[in-house]
């Protein structure tokens, strides 16, 4: 198979650096664009880059030259957005009118009605939604999107239980990483010997896109999942990996054993089995009665699956657990790669 | 007033340092005898004692020689126990026998039925059961303890908000600070880049302890409140400090400005208001969104403060909102010396 | 005495708080002017200055408007500069001429040749300058610098030193803290699990200001003292404390005990023993082996003492040992208001 | 070939931890034996050990029944001792003498004048001080050991000075990793916001194990280098990555441009370049600024690269500079499977 040709946009930031090194050697995606913002334009990615990986900047990177973020100059079929939500806004649908399969991280359409809000394992039929986004949009084109970092991994779970149990009301409490706030991001000031009780947007984001993704598309529409979530949000001294506590209510109140039977149960649909981004098994669970621990668990899967343990009976919902996901691999760059691997296996390249 | 002598049992420990510390220039007491483990017995305290605190080790106490932890060398009217719980069980009852009052941290006795947990802007009134304690036991002294660190500052806030609302369900997720496991406690190795989701035994107290403190004293007896506790408990790279997201259901729900108000009305009794340790307010509200934090709000009231920011209403539940309680000031040495001057008001000394 | 208005340039800055706190109770100075920078102008300074310190904003600072930093809003005799480099350059010779005597913590000034660049305990006799400097530039007010944040304890230690043995060489190798860089200052992805072996114009810095400092005034002239200095600085997640390494080279070599002598014997001269900011003594000298530590031992002396620790023979040059200075508080803004006292004690006010 | 039977002695520590994950899947090296401390002894290595490393454990590791810490046990032909210096210093003797080639990370006989201390970049030529360590003591194994983690990068880095300038004079500041103090090691409330200027006993390995390495191997006895070092040892809140800072001095003074070219054109001697654990190229110069950082370069060339930048002229010796080396993996067992390696490619397996 001929590599099909991608660019990446916001390629210098945290969630850019990392579409960068997981597109290395990746087996269907060739990156031949790479955008900046503007005072980063014609340098070489390796001078226009401040890199905050450990490993180290792939070769093929160092000498490719930064572009503006504008459409004339992308024509891959298939683009990553990285940019912040306000660029994302305009930038994207131009993209997707003009033919590009946007598979973005940036929150700006993620609530559109007719934009896919998507993790394989989770709701990987919302990516027939395209077709509707095309019929009305008259795009060539589409945009697909992943969910907010600690969105992710609690969706899974909740997916998990609720097609068993059904989940009723949520309540979450996060621990995030630095990484997640981009960089510079937190100054090291304000974290250090610190926790910051406060993310901007998070809890809203945490409270309403779980229930997107575990809608149901019916006539070209999602009908949000009923559950209700509370989330609190905090941001603490970790560098990467969102870990997430949460307390569940189900329709049908499981023991802690039967829920972890549920987690431990929990597949990929066959047919995206042999994405190349697929976790085996989409959820980790341990049972160990300290774990999972972002530093320890986060890599897990490739820093693709969900981790999830010290699944336990709640005093005042029905369960209790802790759920671990990388945020800046599975919360963001792998899931809008993995999102575009569905894109592909669809056939819904234009 | 001639000073009151005090011993300080555990003294070289994390907690036993801050009894130390707290004690300098005490208007009620004197430190006249320090007890710690058998391999420092017999050293002065400066050689004793790994000294922790960012203020120097007060001068007094460089040059007292460490105890042996028996009762034998015991004969101050008021004793502070820092002690760890299994070593707690039998002395505090000898030296409660011999007419020492306790006034412990440990968690050995809390829990028994005729022992008093107090925080005096919740419960003083439960002090009442010192009397049948020693009826009961035939004590002299007397034995008091104050909560886990953990409970500390949401049982503050769950009282104000019990009075006027009537609390139902809580939930409970903590941060909680490197200093609550005492010295040398967590390696660096397990909390850099990381948090750890696990504290042994502490879930079970913060579900219980507050429903003791909430409860009702009648005929020698103390009817726990009805209030449902889930909690989740873990550890972050903070030096002090411990922090709590909680979500509240209530019988009457309020608006969180009913709520706010609530809390920024609280007072301590009027009999407490002027013993040397009661912090003004006793709950101090903060209305930005992002506080407390523990690093700037620890030391609100010189430590002695319960701090609550982010009330809002929640999605699930009725209220959510976080509280902040220094966990070896208020929620450890401060609260058993805080005990002490209540015995001391209500005229318990033997 | 009737308090002297001062006013502070920089005021919602790093530094810039810490003159704030430091000034709250001042014997001798009264705050009446905070200026800032364009985007704050206008707001109080709750509104207007993101507070990182852990004692509470004090009340009188709250509701003060801060001010454009122009020569036009300041009339106070003393001005304290916490400006960056560029901005001092222009406004401290136009506050000077205008009758202010500016006490700055910038680097703008502190090698004009007519400027004193001054520690009291080191070089207090340097102040004279100031009447050279105001007959060369028709100057009413003054310009008096401190050092960088770095060069202030190893001054302290080296002038002990000089005195007695005559100092030649050193190699100092810095561990700096996170305040030193300003807000929002180092990003927290950036030094977590990490150092940065690299403070842009830091090592020139320290490698000179020490030599002036110990140099000579004669005939309106410092003479630097020659010895030479050799720097390697670096930046650890430490949020206050500047620790260097030493090795020293003496004219006549010391043991490590006649070294111990001489730092512990150091004594700030007589006639600034009662200044409000001169620290008792002005070097507190650690025999334990494994001090100073910054967050031990920083505010020793409230932030103004030199703290010096495992001074030891060694196998290059003479001697070696470990120094530690608290850098915002005797590294800046402690700096500036000790050598503001020394400007009174002269009675160089204008 | 068939693979080479290996024990790890002191297994699951933070050493040995680092043998068992650096084996896996190693081309020449079976583990068969785990050795363990007693309270272990006879549980599986998944149920005995605390791992701590974001890779998971070895399958092949999990089930393997840790075994007493006794020659008994222990028949292979290599033997990696990750064991403390009191406990190794009889257990390797024994085994060398029954047999075994000891490949020791302990301290206790790396000073012994007939036991080769080997980084085999530097002086792969001194293990032939196995021929006369054997016929002295009449042993069929041997013990060979690898230096200090500290001692490790700067000694690769004199060395590459050495055979061009010739180093006269040495001094170095490290900033050491919390790994290198093992497991639980240096607590948490110790380092965090802190560093600490002392690791007890390391001030004297650097000092002399360099000289060691550099030294010269005739007639069966290693004659020292002259070099004079001087150490300041830190330990900073890095998790992994010794960073150290350098003043050199040299017989004939090179300009940085000139060490710059020594140190890149340092070269493994060939018959060593297809040892699996060869480092290509065995130091990497970084020419920026900033670098080396620990979190970023620690595992360059997989942790076994000597990484060193900032080389630039010094103002008291020669040249200053910052090296980094990993010192679990470069510093630890990474050395002594590579002194394996070298034992094997020399033929002196017995």
């Amino acid at each position: 198979m001929e590599p099909i040709p991608v660019a990446i946009l916001g390629a210098t930031g945290a969630v850019g650096q990392r579409f960068v090194q997981l597109l290395d050697h990746h087996p269907w995606f060739k990156v031949t664009t790479l955008c900046a913002s503007d005072r980063s334009v014609g340098k070489t990615y390796a001078e226009g880059c401040r890199w905050l990986l450990d490993t180290p900047m792939p070769e093929w990177a160092r000498e490719m030259v930064l572009q503006p973020t504008i459409a004339e100059v992308i024509n891959e079929p298939i683009v990553f957005s990285a940019l912040p939500a306000d660029v994302a806004f305009d930038l994207e649908p131009a993209l997707a009118q003009k033919g590009c399969v946007v598979c973005s991280n940036a929150s700006a359409h993620r609530m559109d009605e007719d934009v896919p809000l998507i993790l394989p394992e989770v709701n990987a039929e919302h990516v027939d939604l395209v077709h509707w986004q095309r019929q009305r949009r008259a795009w060539r084109g589409a945009i697909v999107t992943n969910p907010n970092c600690t969105s992710t991994g609690m969706t899974v779970v909740l997916k998990a239980l609720d097609q068993i149990f059904g989940v009723k009301r949520v309540i979450a409490v996060s621990m995030q990483a630095l990484s997640g706030a981009g960089y510079p991001g937190v100054a090291s000031l304000d974290i250090t010997d610190n926790v910051i009780p406060y993310i901007r947007g998070e809890e809203e984001k945490v409270s309403l896109e779980p229930r997107k993704m575990l809608g149901v598309l019916k006539d070209g529409q999602i009908k949000f999942h009923p559950v209700a979530i509370s989330a609190q949000t905090n941001r603490v001294a970790v560098l990467d990996g969102h870990l997430v506590c949460l307390s569940v209510e189900c329709d049908t109140r499981p023991t802690p054993e039967e829920a972890l039977r549920a987690l431990e149960s929990f597949v990929t649909p066959d047919w995206l089995m042999d994405l190349p981004s697929t976790p085996k098994p989409p959820i980790v669970v341990r049972r160990e009665n300290d774990r999972p621990q972002p530093r320890l668990d986060r890599m897990t899967g490739r820093g693709m699956s969900t981790v999830v343990g010290r699944v336990r009976a709640d005093e005042v919902l029905d369960l209790k657990m802790v759920v671990l996901s990388h945020n800046t691999i599975r919360g963001a760059a792998g899931a809008s790669i993995y999102n575009a691997e569905l894109i592909v296996r669809k056939g819904l390249l234009p």
